[in-house]
């Protein structure tokens, strides 16, 4: 490692292994950082650096932050009666973008699947279900996606709630926004038309 | 910059402006980066400080290394009378991954253009006839890309050497290794087939 070619490539080989990036888009990629060390490179490295040494799961809900909570489950003006139930952290992000949602969620961490041998605590079931009991929960809402495993990940948590008098719900499902009928898949066109509504 | 999110954030920010990656694909490497901290992120954060303090241009070539002069210029094994002309220094990677040359090269950094206003005196074409005469050049092979810009630069440079009594020749073009002729576009077939070479 004391030549400059092998810490390039040493370089290259961490960054191929990003999702969305092969080997050569790590060279390309690399390749421009070198071109741009001081505006790009070395504020690239700082950052990594100080959220390697920063980031932590909150221990209330699985988001990621820089203390024992994160800022959602520290915002007091977050609504305590409502949980939003997310497969990961990136949902999370994605729900938080629409800007729709007040109360606070839970990242399960995966959805169950007996394929790959994912059972209930393997995810982060059971601290959902004391969370329910502890925090005074009016209502859970599972922002699960519509694959397979997300539904069925969704009736489990449905059924464990059945008779604590806890609301359980789930994403509408629809025609999105803007979206093309020409454009969606059976399955989409179908369920909008079992829940269509009145005008 | 004080709670995790922010360092977050802005670490996105940065990943979403290398070549090959989004936002969305940002958000997804930076999040698997936060799961792999000590295995993948740590690691990439001192490869690429270690790279942004090392790297430098080879005052001889133009390749990148870590000194005045870069590998391929310091090994004593490597013919000096050629010198292989690349656009830049992902071209020059993609020649020696191909092991077939042994001579050394000259990164010109980029291609002549009209419409960007590139002269050859913004690229490395004058360090390129210096180089020529200094070392005793036999041969300049001409490996620019089969772009417009890269064949007029090519001719350009063809011109710049006329009378020098130096060799210039350029890569062959034709049909790829395993390429198919029904993928191929006209342009390389009618190549291919000016050139073709008895059996």
């Amino acid at each position: 490692m004391t030549d400059g070619r092998s810490d390039i490539d040493a370089l290259i080989d961490l960054m191929a292994r990003l999702p969305g990036l092969g080997p050569r888009s790590a060279r390309r990629a690399v390749l421009q950082l070198i071109k741009k060390r001081g505006p790009m490179m070395r504020p690239l490295a700082e950052a990594m650096t100080r959220v390697a040494e920063t980031a932590r799961e909150c221990l209330a809900c699985g988001n990621i932050g820089s203390g024992d909570l994160c800022p959602i489950c520290l915002d007091d003006k977050r609504a305590k009666g409502q949980i939003c139930v997310v497969e990961d952290v990136a949902d999370l992000w994605a729900m938080e973008r629409g800007r729709a949602f007040a109360g606070r969620y839970h990242v399960l961490g995966g959805t169950l699947s007996a394929l790959d041998d994912v059972g209930p605590e393997d995810l982060h079931i059971p601290k959902l279900l004391t969370r329910v009991g502890a925090e005074g929960v009016r209502e859970v809402i599972l922002a699960l996606n519509a694959t397979v495993e997300g539904q069925t990940t969704a009736h489990y948590i449905a059924e464990a709630l059945e008779g604590t008098g806890v609301e359980v719900t789930s994403l509408a499902q629809g025609v999105p926004i803007g979206g093309e009928l020409d454009y969606l898949d059976d399955g989409t066109i179908s369920a909008a038309l079992r829940a269509r509504k009145a005008l």
